[in-house]
């Protein structure tokens, strides 16, 4: 199925993408054959609060990607949500503005009612494209409090998205939007504000002094219109991504930011790991009979995790 | 701290909350602490939709229980934010309403960015209520994706709120809701479509079958009015709560339910322990060299994260 879906089947890919959702056992195994081919593509992370056009700017940008040649995957993550259809549904209709290209993936994940979902699966869903042959992995986040700073954690570069007329939003938003953006967007720029956006975001970053250091990226800001038809500014946005690109190889932050990835990636591997241990633990009575003695007020939680932690 | 508590001391409430939030080193000792003198309170679930007006019917929920002479501890959880700012100035609106009255703790919780906040922080804020004699912890959500789920996990009662001319949002939400809810409450039951959603609801609770084993727990439906004068229908959740509670009681679920908190608790604790070392791991080079080679494609992840594991 590996060596299929490095031709680029796309069936394949779907269902190697399937098996790292379903966290089934045969992953220690696809992951070990997907790992040599590993480490080329490049992980575009795209966030931003809801209405700015987050699926439209996606679409765009693949059709930018396409015109450069370039294979593109996409990965549409939607943390909030246990549920996976409406999600289906959305891909569907994405999938026709690519229908029969080759050149293009797009799936939509759900977090599945796990917590640490995204930490979980999409790294590992990024690495099968990454193996398939694409050359950009673009994952899209539904852009809600924790979100955005996960998916920044993520990727090589970050977009995060913003539209005029949210000023109140940016605001509420701007911690966790500063330090995450390499390339901010202000999307649908033909309408009213969309200067002043672009203004207030200005002087907002100039006042967050983290960009100041010598040698340090200083996040550029793109003004375009996406939608389905338009792709004003588009190019802008993939000229500033290739520049954005360049600079993390010349700094050294691109290596940094993919070997702190992967740090991350093995951590999560090894904490739900640890945690299926102690659900074993938990099917024999040893985690059942310390939360009996905790409802009985006869010892604490944290005595009866070490407890807990020393019957591994 | 812990015994002023017990008293009532509201600012030693407060500061206890504090330790577990800011996940203290004092932690185990409050948690041995406090662990004789918990097990006390009952604790209420309440979740549901944005705008069906969850935080007025907790403050008349709060009334009422205050009416019985019941002294009551509110929990507001946002999960989906890592900010604490704008959960303080609700809670000090709201805090207004029972000005002066020492026998009600209100407080509001982020999960301040942590992954599984509030899986690991409720439950001990929930514990510091009921050490302070609190009769009922009254957990409020905002509902969204899976908070709903995790807030049923942590109550012996779940509330869940709907409002007319929300269909829509019942039918998205139905898979979570129904599984999770032991009294639904209809509030705004003065508007249009009431008697349509009480319907609707019925309708998908009999297609449920859950509840139809001889003894189960059949979830009541509850009309209410409660705004911030209005008290409507809230007596009779009350009186619900109270048959939900001597059926806990009797039919041996109610026990079950705080086994399987507690357990969910100590195993919270136990994977935060061992996450906690293996940030001591990767604070020696074990980690970062491991991720190294997961970037060069000469490991994958799953093997790396064995190898971390046997670094513990």
């Amino acid at each position: 199925m590996v060596s299929r879906a490095r031709e680029g089947d796309a069936r394949s890919v779907a269902r190697l993408i399937s098996l790292v959702e379903d966290a089934s056992p045969l992953l220690r195994e696809v992951a070990a054959a997907l790992a040599p081919h590993t480490g080329r593509a490049r992980v575009l992370g795209l966030t931003g609060p809801p209405g700015v056009g987050k699926s439209t700017t996606t679409t765009a940008l693949v059709r930018a990607f396409r015109r450069a040649g370039q294979r593109v995957g996409v990965l549409a993550v939607d943390p909030s949500s246990p549920f996976s259809g409406g999600a289906l549904l959305g891909d569907r209709v994405r999938m026709q503005d690519h229908a029969g290209d080759s050149g293009v993936y797009i799936r939509s994940m759900a977090s599945r009612g796990h917590l640490g979902g995204l930490a979980w699966a999409t790294p590992q869903a990024m690495r099968v494209l990454d193996a398939a042959g694409c050359d950009v992995v673009l994952v899209e986040t539904v852009g809600v409090g924790q979100s955005e700073l996960e998916v920044a954690s993520l990727a090589d570069t970050t977009l995060v998205l913003l539209a005029p007329g949210m000023g109140d939003g940016i605001q509420a938003a701007k911690a966790g939007i500063l330090e995450v953006a390499d390339v901010f967007v202000v999307n649908k720029a033909d309408r009213d504000g969309a200067d002043t956006t672009v203004r207030d975001l200005r002087a907002m970053l100039s006042l967050g002094g983290r960009h100041t250091e010598a040698g340090a990226w200083r996040p550029p800001i793109v003004k375009t219109v996406a939608s389905r038809d338009t792709d004003n500014g588009v190019d802008d946005v993939l000229a500033r991504l290739a520049e954005h690109g360049e600079w993390l190889d010349s700094s050294g932050e691109g290596r940094r930011r993919r070997v702190e990835r992967a740090a991350r990636e093995v951590e999560a591997i090894a904490v739900a790991g640890l945690r299926e241990r102690m659900g074993d633990v938990s099917g024999s009575a040893a985690l059942g009979a310390l939360a009996e003695q905790v409802v009985a007020g006869e010892t604490d939680p944290y005595r009866a995790a070490d407890q807990l932690i020393a019957h591994l």
